[in-house]
């Protein structure tokens, strides 16, 4: 049952916890698996955070891991540990449909790069999650896990409400405007948006700003998740991937932290917004310094960068994506939602020229936060502008504001998302942002945020 | 019939020169396309550039062209252009095999986004002409033009194949190590690889230094394709695309040309050398100041750090290509050659920080070519260190050597080959290189270099 979010007491399902009892022999992934299928069984009626269930695949997946930690030779931190893939993302042994009824039934018998690394790391891949259509606007079925009334967020639905719900301890997600932060700050998650790049892309190479994200419970999954993926898969081609520990990377106590307002500071609600004036004026009283837009100018620069970030995200993917939607149009007369056509529509409205002049301005924020970097330890933001909104899939937006998103997507920047809020009984995150290849530092910014910041509860 | 290659003599088939005669109603691309059908009857027995030939399709294309230029409305200066595909790359309309066993039947039925591109312009889509599988090493069955008994270079072998032979004014390779250039050369063709990420590579995009490249048997249908496709598909996502005018760059005189020697120096057979080195004295004694790797520390700074270009090139494209071979041995046992299984070999022995080092490697060698721009207008070199060698599918190199093609991909730079030599009666290219975006100066500069220099034949 959906029960009012309280960031204090909720407890999230992890999965580093149990490496102790599988080695002790008290507890195994096979019956961590069970639980987590009970739980699906229980949740999913309400939730519906999912596309598919391999169960029998990943009943043999959980068999062997036990086996090898019965041995004493796990092979990651990661094996045995059931993860949800976001539909988007090609699986040997399930469909990719992506929330598209033109590719209702697509089944490339594949796994994407990430999905091997994780494979090959001995985790259990247990299913596919809801992704809104192509990763759009147009949502999936799920709701959120916390009030079933109200949108998990997108795109990444399904893999933010189903580590929500505790169905699992992790879900992979994509980020290409606000897809994997905003729904983990919906339902409660940990979450990570890495460094353009950082983690392989496989076949989704078709946006120059998308990322691959990990939704959690726990920052140390979620690392552990992420570096699995890094060691094995490396990043997108040509880039140099995720660096940081092998392990979760330590606290860090910042000594300065920036305000980023974003264009989302106008959308923020009152309550949401006292709240984070709360977590800031915590900050302050533990001796951490805080810079905001109006210290200096060239914050404020900063800020103005990505004031259009919206649009200029909007521009960048619309043309990027045109020649793929033509041919889903085409081959598929029919199948796509009035969000996706608009995209089009978007997309063929542009030309080469409108094209570059979006890419310099994104080149001109991209400096700007380089700038930047000598005024703090990082950015502090929040991860939405409120709780989830309510479910209205005819809505404009239907699974809710991306405005405090769009900037971490446009600027290539790390951003992890703390779930330290909870406004009217439901989540909403802080989010900690740093400089491109900055992730490990900016996970132990957040773990110590985390520690040292009584959860808030407001509204 | 196969004969002797001269430069001064070869007519190459080419398109722009009919407009005329389109316009005036003397020719029309329904003639056009059958005198290209008539040539690919009589040849392909010989040559066998071609996968599939979509005869239906190109002839109703050819129609719908030769009404819009009947009606003096050619949507652009490609319409009615009959163009091969090269088999790597996705046509709605055709299969799409990539010269690999794991592929046959493979048909998604989605254009390219340049041959999207391309349809929108007006051209005609022909065929799928013959890669090496999956643009390695292990070669399709093309023969040479000009000598079946030799190879037509690869992985673009029915690309540079089809144009030689006067099958097609134009097709579309691709270039990951020595792809394009090398085959061009090779056959007798001019051919643009373009700079990293000028022309659009849609489903393509899993090597971080892969290009589309354009074959022609002239430097105006050349770029007319070019602009089509940059134009309508821009470049890869996040990528600026092509620059340059609408038509062909007019001819640029350099000043000073520095010559670029590559580990493919030590390569060159004493003919192509001789003759290469007539070249250089033609231009001396035109005027052009020619730049030798002894004449400036900073230019064999430059040398040294291309030296080992093809280990460069084969340890990241190993590492980027591994996953989706992991998936093709697993989904396919038995169905790729041992040149592919040694490249997954090869990725498999990669760690992360093998796969940085390189890319440290390639930064460096870009800083270098960045660092030599003011030494000259554009680099000069070989295209391929001799003509074309015989058949040997059994060889190491069966389709050549490409040590004149690794530094071009890797530093992503654009270079054109020009059809200026022969050797024993067998085309070998000169090629012209640039700073990254220089793609039209270089080949104003290729076209000044063809025009002020006599055609040389030796051996």
């Amino acid at each position: 049952m959906a029960a009012a979010y309280d960031p204090g007491t909720f407890a999230g399902l992890t999965y580093h916890e149990a490496a102790a009892a599988f080695r002790a022999g008290s507890d195994d992934p096979v019956r961590y698996l069970e639980r987590c299928l009970a739980t699906i069984a229980e949740r999913e009626p309400a939730v519906k955070a999912w596309v598919v269930v391999n169960e029998a695949g990943a009943r043999a997946a959980a068999d062997a891991s036990a086996q090898r930690w019965r041995e004493g030779r796990a092979l990651s931190l990661v094996d045995g540990m059931p993860i949800g893939i976001k539909d988007l993302i090609e699986t040997k042994d399930m469909p990719t449909q992506m929330g598209c009824a033109a590719f209702k039934g697509n089944f490339p018998k594949r796994d994407s790069a990430l999905v091997r690394a994780l494979r090959d790391a001995g985790a259990v891949i247990l299913g596919k999650v809801v992704t809104t259509e192509l990763g759009g606007a147009q949502p999936g079925p799920t709701t959120n896990p916390f009030d079933a009334a109200c949108t998990p967020g997108g795109s990444s639905s399904g893999s933010a409400a189903a580590v929500g719900a505790n169905m699992v301890p992790v879900a992979i997600g994509t980020q290409v405007g606000g897809s994997v932060i905003r729904p983990a700050s919906f339902c409660g998650n940990w979450a990570l948006k890495p460094t353009l790049g950082a983690l392989n892309r496989g076949e989704r190479l078709g946006y120059s700003q998308s990322t691959i994200g990990v939704h959690a419970n726990s920052p140390v999954d979620l690392w552990a998740v992420a570096m699995a993926i890094a060691l094995r898969a490396g990043g997108d081609p040509g880039a140099p991937g995720l660096f940081g520990p092998p392990e979760v990377p330590a606290e860090v106590r910042p000594q300065q932290l920036v305000v980023m307002e974003t264009a989302g500071w106008a959308d923020l609600d009152a309550a949401t917004r006292g709240a984070f004036e709360g977590v800031l004026e915590t900050l302050h009283a533990l001796g951490v310094r805080i810079v905001r837009r109006a210290d200096t100018a060239m914050l404020e620069a900063f800020e103005q960068s990505i004031a259009d970030a919206r649009t200029v995200n909007a521009e960048i993917c619309a043309f990027e994506l045109r020649w793929s939607l033509e041919n889903l149009v085409e081959q598929h007369p029919g199948k796509l939602s009035n969000h996706a056509l608009k995209k089009l529509e978007q997309g063929r409205r542009m030309t080469l020229d409108d094209f570059r002049r979006r890419l310099q301005e994104r080149d001109a924020a991209r400096a700007r936060l380089s700038a930047i970097a000598p005024l703090g330890d990082a950015l502090i933001s929040l991860s939405s502008p409120g709780p989830a909104p309510s479910n209205d899939p005819a809505g404009a937006r239907p699974t809710g504001k991306a405005t405090f998103n769009y900037p971490s997507s446009l600027l290539g920047a790390p951003a992890v998302t703390v779930p330290l809020m909870a406004i009217g009984g439901l989540p909403v995150g802080v989010q900690v942002m740093g400089q491109p290849h900055e992730d490990a530092r900016v996970l132990g910014i957040a773990r110590w945020i985390a520690s040292a910041v009584a959860p808030v509860r407001a509204g």
